[in-house]
């Protein structure tokens, strides 16, 4: 097991935690109360140059602005129309750092970006997405940005008991129809941001109302909601995952993203996590130290 | 298998049913897809003389007026302390009408009955209410209140590859601490009201914010928010069950609670269900000609 994951300290540190909570003696966990819960974005799947479902979201408000010339002059219209990644990019980083004006001209577009159609045809239309998109640099389709290291890991964890969850920022819906085919995580098992959903005439019908940015601290909240358990193992990335960490008793692990050569190097967004892993002792994964391979052959 | 169901077209209906979705042919469903969602008060368990969890919520707000008079004088407190069922009740049977002028007050103290203790907590206090407290009138304690040939159908689906969540209007974590004993189901497929809870020092805590109403069309929507996916089974007994039977594609069974001998007899708050039961062919089941034991022995 874990073979795309180098031997040294972060490999032993997760498999010595496994065989203490899977072994009778002080630290034995019962198996429905070995929960995993992992971040999605920089944890699960390739975040950058852009997170995936801005690509998605970016395709959506270009074709409304071609249709359309008064919302072509606007935000975040324009910037979609002119593939401006920089101007959404900011938006995000910013909110990490306690800025979200520009984040909420982004959430008033991604909002109504895909109101008024059934979840079945929202569904429909992430699926070809991902059957039709690939990624801007890396020479591969985006269902083949998962990293394969942490898709063993899921299965470690399973192997041994656990029910893994995903629990990310990023869209509950826009993640659900491929979370199956790239990680084995079906639908029941993944929390995210989500829009508000509607019934009318027996059907679910997206809205542009906000409902909850599954993010800092309303991930434990979601992880509440889900589960009505506290997780014994956290994986995550960035400062939107501190909360989520704190919740977790048990094993806490921090995707490091240090390797310019197969995946990217930065550290913006996860500048407080990182500092925290050192002091909470939580354990830092380093893409380019630990992981034999980063993506699928 | 159903030996708690008598036979005659109820139980018919039901194996039929499974059979059908369970064998290669063109009712066949994947067993992935076998969601069944299953109310809990009054489908569940006894919901008469009043919700379970009103008396949990009357003996708290009862507490807090003791504690202080000037909460005495007023509603919920002042029918709390007196033991006046009949005002709840009242507020209840009128939110099914249509009027909600009671509800609202009568939510202002339940939201702030239970409000600053961690979620632990509050599952501590869950679990002793059910160790202590006894049914008012049905000679057994609330946690022999369910209905064994319910929970009986909960096993034949499970055994059929179903997987059953409970969908109710009571709250989630009022029913949680006691699911998995009473009917084998486990807290992450208990889907109910909540009251918003929030990350506090490592700790989730329960606010007096309402966050979602689980009745009528929110159902549907929190369905979707756990699982991600259409039931194919869904169980209920009054009008607030409606647009989860609508949502619902497959088999629809009503509980008819026409047993004043067993148990209670009564449609108040259930007459359009009843009749849209009939109108939409959703399968009846009458407590009195149907079952062959209402309470476990």
């Amino acid at each position: 097991m874990l073979k795309h994951w180098n031997d040294g300290p972060t490999k032993s540190a997760i498999v010595d935690f496994v065989g203490r909570v899977t072994t009778p003696g002080p630290d034995f966990v019962a198996p429905q109360d070995r929960i995993a819960v992992f971040d999605n974005d920089g944890t699960l799947w390739c975040e950058k140059p852009a997170y995936i479902q801005l690509d998605f979201l970016m395709r959506r408000l270009a074709a409304q602005a071609a249709a359309d010339p008064a919302l072509a002059a606007r935000q975040p219209y324009a910037a979609a129309a002119s593939g401006d990644l920089d101007w959404f990019g900011a938006a995000v980083t910013k909110h990490y750092q306690g800025d979200d004006s520009e984040l909420k001209v982004l959430a008033t577009g991604i909002l109504s970006a895909y109101s008024g159609i059934t979840v079945e045809e929202h569904a429909a239309r992430v699926t070809a997405f991902f059957a039709e998109v690939r990624h801007p640099t890396l020479d591969r389709s985006y269902t083949e940005c998962g990293y394969v290291p942490m898709i063993e890991l899921l299965r470690y964890l399973e192997s041994n008991a656990f029910t893994c969850y995903i629990v990310s920022g990023g869209g509950r819906d826009f993640m659900r129809p491929v979370t199956d085919g790239m990680y084995g995580i079906p639908p029941e098992r993944v929390v995210g941001s989500s829009v508000g959903v509607t019934f009318a005439d027996g059907n679910l019908v997206t809205t542009a109302q906000p409902e909850f940015l599954n993010d800092g601290p309303v991930k434990p909240v979601r992880i509440w909601d889900r589960t009505g358990r506290r997780p014994m193992f956290a994986a995550g990335n960035s400062n939107g995952d501190i909360e989520m960490m704190q919740y977790t008793k048990g094993f806490r692990l921090l995707v490091w993203h240090d390797d310019a050569d197969r995946e990217f190097a930065y550290e913006a967004g996860a500048e407080k996590a990182l500092k925290m892993a050192e002091s909470e002792g939580w354990t830092v994964a380093s893409m380019r130290s630990d992981w034999a391979e980063v993506f699928p052959r």
